[in-house]
């Protein structure tokens, strides 16, 4: 995609930038497409984003503006000139708009109360319509722009209507029936618009039943939604029916990989879904991530009062305390291992709460034949080590303590589910450190009952 | 989504069902969306499955049959009545039609040479194109049915070519504009088309400079594009600049979520990037799980060794053993906490190999500051429990092993990356187990130069 050209395209607009040469800067930047411009943005000194930004075509800035981070955003609006903030403010839409200026009411809050006042009343009714909505919710995702008829009307009529409002909706593929008090009754594609005779009504080829979100529906909810019916756009409707505006695929993008990331971030342990780490600094890193690690440890510590409680039996068998780390690591991979898979399936709805029974079952039958395979394992190195007399109790503690760990990975996520919680919230190394407390306890408590 | 009203419709259809009252069932089938069978599928009993896809129309049937797994598929090839495959293979979306046939082409071969000798010379044409391609690449998610205009065409022209292929293109949304030599020359919106003068050309409405990828793009490329430009669907084009294909927006959705689930496994130390929990037996669970674990058992194993090696050192001072399983959970925890963020930043393109250096100071100074904050509580630790003479041991090796763990955690990955490996290769259990070793060695050889 990056061809050699196109990258010549890039160099040639940072020249003109160093030139501080307007015109060809503007008929350059045009060629290029916003997002061309924003794979790069990273790599332009402050002051030509700026110069990008004042004299950009609107839409072509506000393309670029809408992608900006929220706090580079807010800072824009704060430097460009009046007249380009206005100029952007209409060109962005709705959606974006209100993000922009959520963003900017945190860091100043007198500014963004100024700019909203300055919005035309259309755009300021849609912006604070917008701002009601849960920004993970599929309120807080829609654009109200979309195009909605009439059933009564013909396809000759809509076609006309469509050629005057095109332009302004965010897709215009496809069209949503409603009635007198707004209520989404059907939806027609623009496919079948072109296909029609243009004299047909609408309500004679549009599908009632219109698959539809509410404005509260999860994002991730509807994430999978149009993954599964491989829909483009869901019409969103209110609490009485009426339809209030769109969710388009694109944004559902970006929400796949973001509670992908959310995901994967909490099974690390790292305690900030949304950090990007590009740009986040070594304060911003370390506060993200040592919060987990001290609860953690506080919680390992419970390891040595454990050890110290059995010095006893440790003394009477030294050797026992050289198979401490493989166990314990052995059974902190086995509840990763079981919790990485029942986190992922919860996520993609492959499993759900009402399994529980099936996989308690499963994971004491996998748990069982993994702990038997890794006591093979362990048996055999601690008698070739020598230590034939704690042999069998090495071996069983691995094999009660892959039981129990896999176990407590694979049930944990279901009761933070069944809490409402994120199942994700239990992260691998808690689930590491429990095991680790659980299988001190399983591998003294035999040794003293084997060995006594 | 799922109302009462159409859990009730699906309910209605079981009882049709199990009546065999085969126009009910029709009837009813044909008011649920296929997702909506598709989604209570596995509750339904094979014979019923059978029923529905022998007597659903054809298209329904083929929306059905796309979504279900390669074995079922084949099955339902060798099963259902010779007349109905016909009307199904018929039905089904070229792409979706090579996948089948490709699964059953493993599991009889024989069949699937004859279901593609008797497809119709066309459709026969177009399997044979798409099975030549990779199924993680481009060539391997496009469907060739697209619609292509000819430059020097009028848009009534066009609107009249549109309403006699439409319905048998995957999306009418985007008209790509050809030459004589197939070549992709430009790109028409169905937007543009309505919008503009029917005598109008499509030269002079159209966009040249079409963004596109070839049929070798990597899928994750693909679906990276579409997020990032917003697209719906994006041209495939084969080695001679040729258009070839489309790749549509939904099948991008797919390959995000399979993608994340693939990284996700891997951090867990799960061997099998596409296992599906629900369909895997206790088996397959194991064999999945157990290689790595039997890996990391071999590998933690060490442990045991260099704990036999510094017995004297234990021996002297026996408070050192309790500490062992804190510290080695810390260590690990913390490689396990910067491994994720690296694999997860590696993969959304956040940031990239050449980016090391700046990573690896970053992590230094990461590393660092974790390392002092969790030392002072472990000297608190120590200290409270009585053991003044090991403390500045304990603290001084959780600072050393923190620091090491947290940059194996990181560069790891990025060594993997410049092999042309999968970051996520390097899962989090191994790194603890990595970290378990080097933990030790720098624990027991810290203890013996401080208390010799």
């Amino acid at each position: 995609m990056r061809t050699l050209e196109r990258e010549n395209l890039f160099e040639l607009l940072r020249t003109a930038l160093e030139q501080g040469d307007i015109p060809k800067v503007r008929a350059l930047a045009q060629t290029l497409h916003p997002r061309e411009i924003l794979d790069r943005w990273a790599e332009l000194p402050g002051e030509y984003r700026y110069v990008l930004l004042t004299h950009l075509p609107p839409d072509h800035a506000a393309a670029i503006f809408a992608n900006l981070e929220a706090a580079d955003q807010a800072e824009f609006l704060e430097t460009l000139p009046p007249w380009r903030v206005q100029e952007l403010l209409e060109a962005l839409d709705p959606d974006d708009l209100t993000d922009a200026l959520q963003a900017l009411q945190e860091q100043n809050p007198q500014l963004a109360q100024e700019l909203i006042a300055s919005l035309e009343p259309e755009t300021r009714a849609e912006v604070e319509a917008l701002s009601e909505y849960e920004e993970d919710e599929a309120g807080g995702l829609m654009t109200p722009e979309f195009i909605a008829v009439r059933a009564s009307m013909t396809v000759e009529e809509v076609l006309r209507f469509l050629r005057r409002t095109a332009p302004d909706a965010e897709t215009v593929y496809y069209l949503y029936v409603i009635d007198d008090e707004r209520r989404l009754v059907g939806v027609l594609s623009l496919r079948d618009l072109i296909v029609a005779d243009p004299r047909t009504r609408v309500q004679e080829i549009m599908r009632p039943d219109v698959v539809h979100i509410t404005t509260d529906t999860d994002q991730e909810e509807v994430a999978r939604l149009m993954a599964d019916y491989d829909f483009s756009v869901l019409p969103v409707v209110d609490d009485a029916g009426r339809l209030v505006g769109i969710v388009t695929v694109d944004d559902v993008l970006d929400v796949l990989e973001e509670e992908a990331t959310e995901d994967i971030h909490r099974l690390g342990a790292v305690d900030a879904p949304e950090l990007v780490y590009s740009r986040s600094s070594v304060w911003h890193l370390w506060g993200a991530r040592v919060r987990w690690l001290v609860v953690l440890i506080l919680t390992g510590m419970l390891t040595s009062s454990i050890l110290a409680g059995f010095e006893r039996v440790l003394q009477a068998a030294t050797a026992l305390a050289f198979y401490i780390p493989v166990l314990l690591g052995t059974g902190g991979n086995t509840g990763n291992q079981s919790s990485t898979l029942i986190v992922r399936a919860l996520a993609t709805r492959d499993i759900n709460l009402s399994d529980w029974p099936r996989i308690l079952l499963k994971e004491l039958g996998v748990g069982a034949l993994l702990g038997l395979t890794l006591s093979a394992f362990i048996a055999v190195k601690v008698a070739v080590d020598g230590f034939a007399a704690i042999t069998p109790v090495v071996a069983l503690s691995l094999f009660l303590l892959v039981v129990v760990a896999n176990l407590a990975g694979a049930l944990l996520p279901l009761v933070l589910r069944s809490l409402k919680l994120d199942p994700a919230l239990i992260s691998n190394p808690l689930i590491a450190t429990v095991s680790d407390v659980s299988g001190l306890l399983i591998y003294l408590s035999v040794a003293r009952l084997l060995l006594s």
